[in-house]
C-alpha cells in the first residue's frame, strides 16, 4: 500500500546524461515513461551501450501496466528492447515512436510489441491512471508531453520541448492546452532541462532551413552533402523541399538515415516525391549541381558515412574539390575532437565546408530559458521536479523556478534511484531504490562488472607483460629458458634488449631462492614481483604482470 | 646554399592543436621561433606530452644561431628542455616568459640556458636576420610578435595575439608600430588562426573583471574559491585587486598556480600586498567572507586541485555549502566532459558555481574575425601564411585573406614538415622535411612507437587472452593441461565454464591436428586461429591473443 501517495522513482535521465526513465506507481499500478540508452565514454573502454538498471521494476514485475514513450530518440527508447524482454507490457507512443522501437526489435526476433499508436489530445485509461498526450515541437518528429491524471492530482511531464513559433509541420507546441491543464490545477510539474543554463530563446527550425536555402543557391555548381541527426524528420524535410526546389535529386547514405528515412516516408511523416531519389551508386557519375546527398556522421562518429568519405575510404564515391558538404548539427559535448578532424580531413580532400560554427545551419531541439519561464508560468504547478539533464542543470532550473516564485521547500532535485512521494498537497523523497547503470558489451547484456573495466584500462594506460617459466620444484631448478611477451611496453628498437636482460633478472631472482617443494603460486608471486620492480626501474610503467609457473 | 631565398619550415603548430614551432633559414643560418608541446588525446593511451619532431634541425644543428620565443604558454614553449638537450643556443624572450622556461628547467639538471631578455621595441641583430619584438595583448602577460627583417625583406610574426584597448597593464597591442612596419613594406605574414571562425571582435579581459567584481559583490557572504589558468596572470592580478578591494585574503593552491604566481610576482608582472596572502592550511578556520582561494583545475584536469575539491579528496580544507566556486576558463575542446563532472560534483556537495556559460567570466585571448581584419590592413603583406590553429582554421583564414585582397597566388596553407622558399617577389613550397609529432612517456622521450599504442588500445576495447600448452612433438601430443588466463573478456561469474569450455576447445582443436614433427610456430598460430573463434562466438569480441607453446 502506498498511504493513497503517488510513488515516482527515477531510474534515468536525473543528474546524467542520456537513458531517461521515470516509473509513476499507485498502490499496485505503475507505468513507466520512456527507456532510454546513452553511449558510453571513454572511462568505459569497449563498452557499446549503457541502459538503466530496472531491478526496482522486475522486484514489483506485476505493477507495471505500460511503457509510455514521449518521443523516438536514443535517449528514450533505446533500453527497450532490453526492458521488453522482461517487461513485455503495452507501449503507447506516437506512430513515429513506435516504428523507430520496432526498427530496433529487428534484431531481437523473440519480442513481440504490443505497440498501441497515439495522437496528441488522445486521452486515455490505465488503471487509476488517466494520460492525455500533448503536442511539443522538438528535434524529432512525433514528439508529445503528457498530462497524467492520478488520484494525487494531475501531473504534467514535458518530455524533450522547444516552443517554435514557426513549426515544419504546421502544428505549434500545443501552449493553449498546457494553459487549461495549468487553470484545472496541476500537482507536480516534471520539466525538462538540457537547455536551462542558455539564455533568450531557442532559434525556430525554420531558421536553419532559410540559411540552408542560402547556402544552397550560393553553391549552385557543387556537389552538396548534407550530414544531420537521421531522426531529425523536420530538418530532412526541409533539405528535400530545397532539393525538389534546386532541381537536384536525393541519395541516401548511412544506416540510419536510409532505415530512418523509408520509415518516416511510409508514416507520411515525410512528404516527397520518390522520382527524385536516387541510389547513392549513381551519384558518382551525375551532374554535381543536380545531386544532395543526405550522410550521417554529423557527429564524427567513427565508422560512419561522413567519416569514411572524410578518410577517403567510402566506397560508392570519393570527396573531391567540387563537393561542399554541411554539417547541419552541433557537436554534442564530448564529439568535439571527432567532428573537428572530419572536418578538418574534408578540407583537405579540397572540399569546402559549413558547420555550425560558420553559419546557422543547425537549431536545438531543447527549450531555452524564456520557454522554460513560459511552461511554469502556463501549468503553474503546486510542486516541481527538473529532470532531464546532468545535475548541474537540474540545480539551474530549481534555481530557475525559485526566482518564477515558486517555494524551495515545494521542489525536489532527483538523482538517480531517488524515490519520491506525492500526496494531494505535499511532496517528499521517501528513499532509494536499487538504480543505476548497466553495461552492454557484445552480447553480454548488463552484465559487464567493473573488474573486467579495470583491467582493460590498466591494459591500455601500461600495456602487458607475460612471463612463462617451467620449474622442477623437486629438483629445486628452472628447467627451460623463460619466456618473455610484452605488448605496449617497450619500444622496437629495445625490445631485444629488454627481453634478454628480463632473462637474466628471472632467472637470477630464481636461482637464489630455494625452489625446493615450494608451491607454483608462492613462486609466481615472487617472480611477479621481481620482474615488476625491473620494468619499473628500466622504464617508469607498472605494465599488467601475469606470471606462469608450470612444473615439470 | 639558399639561391638567396628564405626557407621557412613549418614543425609545428599548423594543421593541428599545439606544438608550434617555425624555422627561419637563410643561408647557413637559423633562426627558431617558440618550442610547443601539447597533450595528448585519447588516442595515444599513457602518453604524457607530444612534443615536434626535430630531426631536421639536428640535421642542421651548426646553422641554428637562436630560439625566440613569443610568450610562455606550454604550446610555445613546452618543448624547450628536449630541444635545449640538443641545441643549446641563445633563448630571447620577455622576461616572464624566460622565468616560465627556467622554472621547467629544474627539473632538469644537466640544461643550462642562455637566457637573454628582451621588451618591446627592442631590435636584435642575428646574423642576416633582423629581429625587432613588438608588444601584443594574450592570455598571458610578456606576449611578443616578432618582425624579422631579412636579405629577401620583412617577415611579421604576430604570435598569439588580441587586439584589447583596456589591457590591465595598460599597453595595448602595438598597432602603430605594425603599421609603421607595415607602410616600409612586409614581403610576408604569418598570423595566427585560432580564433578565425568566430565572427567580431574577442571580449576584453576588463571585462571578466567586471563580471567578477559583480559576482564577489553580491557574494559577500560567502567563500569564494576561483580556478583560472595559472600563466593568466591579467586575469590573476584583477582577481587580486578585487580581494583587496574587497577586503578577502588570498590563498593559492595548485602547484602550477603556486609556481606562475610566485614567478611573476619576483619580477613585478604580478602587484599584490604580501601581507595579505594567507597559507591555504589557513583557510579552514577563517571566516568565510574572508577569504578567496586561487586554484588550478579549470579545466577539470584528473589530479589537479579543483578536481580534487570537487571529489571531497583535498586535504587542507573541504567545500561547503557557504562556497561559492567561479570557473574564469572556457573549456578547451575535449576537456568538456571532465568540466562538467567537476561542476555537477561542486553542485552536489552544496556549493554555489558559476561558469561560461551563466557570466562573462571568461574572455579568449586570441583576436576574432575584424581582429585579424585589422592587422591584415595594417601590416599590408606582399605574401601571406596562416599559422597556428587546425587545418580548418588556416583554411578559413585563407579564404579571409581572399576577402581582403590577397590573391591566392601568394597564399601559402602549410601543413607540418613543409618548406617554403621566399624570394623579394616570390613564395612556394619547395619540399617537405622529416617532422610530425614525438611521444614522451615516463622515461622514454620521443620514442613511443605506434605499434606500443596499438597493442594498447586493442588491450583497452577487447581485452586479453593467454595460453599457454606443453607438447611433445614426437609423440605428437599434449603433455599438461592448457593454461588459460583473460583479463578484460569474461564477467566473473562466467569465468570457470568458459575457462574449461576453452580448454576442451583447445584439447580438441590439437587432437585432430597431428602434431608429429610439426614446429611450434605453426602449432602456435592454429591454436590462436582456434581460441579466438571459440572466444568471438561466445562473446563477440576479438581480444589480444598471445599463444604460448612449450616443447617438451
Amino acid at each position: 500500500m502506498n498511504n493513497n501517495k503517488l510513488k515516482i522513482t527515477f531510474l534515468g535521465g536525473v543528474g546524467e546524461i542520456g537513458k531517461n526513465m521515470t516509473a509513476f506507481e499507485y498502490n499496485d499500478e505503475i507505468i513507466i515513461v520512456d527507456a532510454g540508452m546513452t553511449f558510453p565514454d571513454d572511462d568505459l573502454p569497449g563498452i557499446d551501450v549503457v541502459i538503466p538498471d530496472i531491478t526496482y521494476l522486475l522486484a514489483n514485475k506485476d505493477k507495471v501496466k505500460a511503457i509510455l514513450l514521449t518521443h523516438g530518440h536514443e535517449d528514450h527508447i533505446g533500453a527497450m528492447p532490453f526492458v521488453l524482454k522482461h517487461l513485455n507490457v503495452p507501449v503507447y507512443g506516437s506512430r513515429l515512436t513506435l516504428a523507430l522501437v520496432e526498427n530496433k526489435l529487428k534484431e531481437y526476433k523473440d519480442i513481440k510489441m504490443k505497440a498501441i499508436a497515439v495522437k496528441p489530445k488522445n486521452v486515455l485509461k490505465i488503471g487509476s491512471f488517466v494520460v492525455e498526450f500533448i503536442k511539443v515541437s522538438h528535434s524529432i518528429a512525433g514528439s508529445l508531453a503528457m498530462s497524467i491524471t492520478t488520484p494525487v492530482g494531475t501531473v504534467v511531464h514535458t518530455g524533450d520541448f522547444k516552443i517554435d513559433y514557426e513549426p515544419i509541420d504546421g502544428v505549434m507546441t500545443d501552449l493553449p492546452r498546457f494553459a487549461e491543464i495549468g487553470k484545472k490545477g496541476v500537482n507536480l510539474l516534471l520539466c525538462e532541462s538540457t537547455n536551462v543554463c542558455r539564455k533568450g530563446y531557442s532559434m525556430s527550425e525554420r531558421a536553419v532551413g532559410r540559411a540552408l536555402e542560402e547556402i544552397i543557391k550560393e553553391h549552385s555548381d557543387q556537389r552538396i552533402i548534407v550530414a544531420t541527426f537521421a531522426s531529425n524528420i523536420h530538418r530532412m524535410q526541409q533539405i528535400l523541399d530545397l532539393a525538389e526546389k534546386y532541381k537536384r535529386k536525393v541519395a541516401f547514405t548511412g544506416r540510419s538515415m536510409v532505415n530512418v528515412s523509408e520509415t518516416a516516408l511510409k508514416l507520411g511523416e515525410l512528404t516527397f516525391n520518390r522520382e527524385n531519389f536516387v541510389d547513392i551508386s549513381k551519384v558518382e557519375k551525375m551532374d554535381d549541381k543536380e545531386v544532395l546527398i543526405m550522410t550521417t556522421g554529423s557527429q564524427g562518429e567513427p565508422m560512419s558515412a561522413l567519416t569514411r568519405m572524410a578518410a577517403g575510404e567510402f566506397k560508392t564515391f570519393k570527396i573531391k574539390p567540387n563537393d561542399l558538404v554541411i554539417l547541419s548539427a552541433s557537436p554534442i559535448p564530448g564529439n568535439e575532437k571527432n567532428v573537428y578532424n572530419v572536418i578538418n580531413a574534408l578540407y583537405k580532400l579540397g572540399a569546402d565546408v559549413i558547420y555550425d560554427e560558420l553559419a546557422d545551419v543547425h537549431a536545438s531541439g531543447h527549450a531555452c530559458q524564456e520557454e522554460i519561464k513560459l511552461i511554469h508560468s502556463l501549468v503553474k504547478p503546486k510542486h516541481f521536479i527538473p529532470i532531464h539533464g546532468e545535475y548541474r542543470h537540474l540545480k539551474t532550473h530549481k534555481e530557475l523556478a525559485m526566482a518564477l516564485g515558486q517555494e524551495e521547500r515545494n521542489i525536489i532535485l532527483p538523482s538517480i534511484g531517488m524515490q519520491i512521494e506525492l500526496g494531494p498537497n505535499s511532496i517528499k523523497q521517501s528513499g532509494f531504490v536499487t538504480a543505476g547503470q548497466r553495461l552492454v558489451d557484445g552480447f553480454g547484456i548488463g552484465d559487464m562488472d567493473s573488474n573486467v573495466l579495470r583491467e582493460r584500462k590498466q591494459l591500455s594506460e601500461e600495456g602487458l607483460c607475460v612471463v612463462c617459466v617451467n620449474i622442477n620444484n623437486v629438483a629445486g631448478e628452472i628447467t627451460s629458458e623463460p619466456f618473455i611477451i610484452t605488448r605496449g611496453v617497450v619500444y622496437a628498437d629495445e625490445q631485444e634488449s629488454f627481453v634478454q636482460d628480463a632473462k637474466a633478472c628471472i632467472i637470477a631472482s630464481l636461482k637464489e631462492a630455494d625452489l625446493r617443494g615450494v608451491e607454483p603460486s608462492v613462486i609466481r608471486q615472487s617472480l611477479r614481483r621481481n620482474i615488476s620492480n625491473f620494468i619499473f626501474k628500466r622504464t617508469k610503467r607498472r605494465p599488467m604482470i601475469l606470471a606462469i609457473v608450470t612444473l615439470d
